[in-house]
């Protein structure tokens, strides 16, 4: 306890409650029950509890509520994101309302529609290069909105990426020093930032790297694509792949297994964001992590901000790390 | 084609687009480009598409809304669930705005509360016991409102939930004549309907099946719970343990794997749910499967009936299925 006043997390730590409940009950939120906002205010009393009026002030008592689309549910990276934003706005006293959009344009401008329909205090979006005209016009209406994940070129909006190229271009230096000169890479698609971006990045890693050939299968964010990918870039005599991101990582390795590809013997596999699943294997896989807490936490910071009319900075670009495993680990 | 006359579906594939967007475009919303909007009407003039006008009449051009509360993302039961009734929603020309509660009653109660202000048309809710307060007080304002997997005891709302008791008492008979007497359950939440049934289901298997012995632990929905209770569970002479969540599983799983316990040859584990990482294992899990997408597309339905002011049958308890594979497809 910082010069012995109690935070908000240990009055919550006490009641046995979230930090969200604790603000709720505190600012009489109907959607407390008079036994929990007891409870919560009996902590708050032992504690000394002192509640930070000026940042109540700026939302009323009924919850405030931010917008966030995602493109796939399905895809564990953006639930994972969905999910770091949904806490760390909860600890805020937010709720999060979330859209997905199944990759597709126009299901996205539907929602950013119904988003502008509904009293939300801003919207944290993953562009389709496509939704620019939408993108623009909630922004025209004074919409506060935080790009994630993918970015739209030339507008002006605060945005949350990662650096996929270092990783990238460390990953090609890793399996040339194991002897591959074939190197494939599953793309995703070009209506996306991310896809041009990661694409560009195993050009570059390519033309720089000296003895490596890359060939390249040009994907889409489904598992579907990724095992396609697969398929098509070990017929093109690739030796070791890259897949582009989680989905088209979950199929590359359904394929490798279902024809019982020798893993981390004879074909390298290198996997985009580090899920469960991709450890939890016989040849656990090289991946390239994301860090996705910290991209979901970061955007929220911005759009947060933003509300409060604070400065934010424009394009953060995290960091990515190269996590090297068995499917790699080996000399061809 | 039925009766020569093209269907939303046909127009959508002929045109390159989702379905919403064809009646997004057919209606005139501005969400959809003007270049899309006459490739639509192409497709549709070519087909001889005569849109429902009934079924438009029913929400404006603007696009309406469906809320959903599930309590976890990372779950990826809730997520796969929550992409399926999106997919549904967006055939029907609706958007779904998800709210993710992190498991905890007070962040469900904000976010029906954040639901009950924003103009939506229905409400598809995963409850908590907690919670029934809050959901009585939506009905009362006239919410239409569908319970999906768990239910609130006594609540005049529909509902779409699994019968996972029979699958539980089929996965016990299979341990029993595999050979297994002390058989170990982690159970989920006494604050859920589901958590309940299922012990109740685990509790009447093991009355019923002869020379079994029945050692639980009492977990929660996540990981960390199915870590500690795969400990708990071998601790106690348990040499057959069934999961009863897929996060749960998920924690079993890695202890499993973490201790290089010989799954499939000492121990036999029966995950819940068909999750991906569940079968590309070395030892594919036998699993307790809920038909996700099926029990999404009902409570879609169920929710979409009620818009329209159909009739709608009360609960519907969808049937589970045990598929048996080698972790625990072994005699002890």
């Amino acid at each position: 306890m910082a010069g012995g006043r109690a935070t908000l997390r240990e009055v919550a730590q006490d009641a046995g409650v979230s930090a969200s409940t604790v603000s709720r009950a505190l600012a009489g939120n109907p959607a407390i029950s008079e036994e929990t906002r007891q409870r919560v205010q009996r902590s708050a009393s032992k504690l000394n509890y002192v509640p930070n009026l000026q940042a109540r002030g700026l939302k009323s008592a009924a919850s405030a509520a931010v917008g966030l689309t995602i493109p796939s549910l399905i895809n564990p990276f953006f639930a994972q994101m969905a999910s770091a934003i949904q806490q760390a706005a909860d600890t805020d006293g937010y709720s999060l309302v979330i859209a997905s959009t199944n990759e597709d344009a126009g299901q996205l401008d539907a929602a950013l529609q119904a988003f502008s329909g509904q009293q939300l205090a801003g919207a944290i979006v993953v562009p389709s290069l496509h939704s620019a005209p939408m993108v623009q016009s909630l922004l025209e209406r004074g919409q506060r909105i935080v790009q994630v994940d993918r970015v739209l070129p030339g507008l002006d909006v605060p945005s949350v990426t990662t650096d996929a190229k270092s990783s990238i271009r460390e990953a090609v230096e890793h399996l040339r020093d194991h002897g591959h000169t074939n190197i494939g890479y599953i793309a995703g698609p070009s209506s996306t930032s991310t896809g041009l971006q990661r694409l560009e990045g195993f050009h570059e890693a390519i033309r720089a790297v000296s003895n490596t050939n890359g060939v390249i299968f040009r994907g889409g964010y489904s598992s579907a694509e990724g095992f396609a990918g697969a398929a098509d870039l070990l017929k093109r005599g690739a030796t070791a792949i890259i897949a582009g991101d989680s989905m088209m990582t979950v199929g590359a390795l359904q394929y490798v297994l279902d024809h019982k590809i020798g893993l981390g013997k004879h074909l390298a596999l290198v996997g985009f964001d580090d899920q469960p699943a991709f450890q939890m294997q016989p040849v656990p896989l090289t991946v390239i992590e994301q860090h996705v807490d910290d991209v979901g936490r970061r955007a929220w910071e911005k759009v947060f901000a933003l509300i409060r009319g604070e400065p934010v900075t424009q394009h953060d670009v995290l960091p990515t790390t190269l996590t090297i495993r068995e499917s790699t680990n080996f000399n061809i």
